[in-house]
């Protein structure tokens, strides 16, 4: 997980989800949107789960989160990557 | 994927993203609503992609679709699992 730039926050398939999950919440409550990139299966899973987990916990906050996913490409060390980006956004 | 009980689209770590994405798109347009269930890294991170194409299809029909991702408990041969469930709503 990367959040030195907060637009986006970096998954990989080694991110804790609980650590992912409070970084979607806490930036989604400062801004009210969020989004999270992940590349490859893995990281995808690790990064909807943490998802999951941060809809739980914006809901005890009152927000009402949804997710809009779209593919989109990255480049990484002068290759390019399709990554997954999910748009947490308020419903 | 399994889509006899076409409340929940099962989708599994071998099933085709065309063919998940054409079944969510194609259940949406009927009902407003479909729900995406998978277990495991390999078959959330199919669900994900299909999800991610289905939501461009419906695009171009005039839907705004959005997802709310959720765990669930399901059983499978006398065992709990925990699946991945992706509620798709219209915005």
């Amino acid at each position: 997980m990367d959040t030195d730039n907060v637009d986006i926050i970096k998954v990989s398939a080694t991110s804790r989800t609980s650590a992912v999950a409070g970084a979607i919440a806490g930036i989604f409550r400062e801004r009210q949107f969020v989004n999270v990139q992940a590349i490859g299966a893995s990281a995808v899973n690790q990064a909807v789960k943490a998802l999951a987990l941060a809809c739980d916990y914006l809901a005890e906050d009152g927000y009402e989160v949804v997710s809009i996913p779209e593919f989109v490409d990255v480049e990484i060390d002068g290759n390019i990557r399709t990554a997954i980006r999910l748009n947490v956004v308020p419903r």
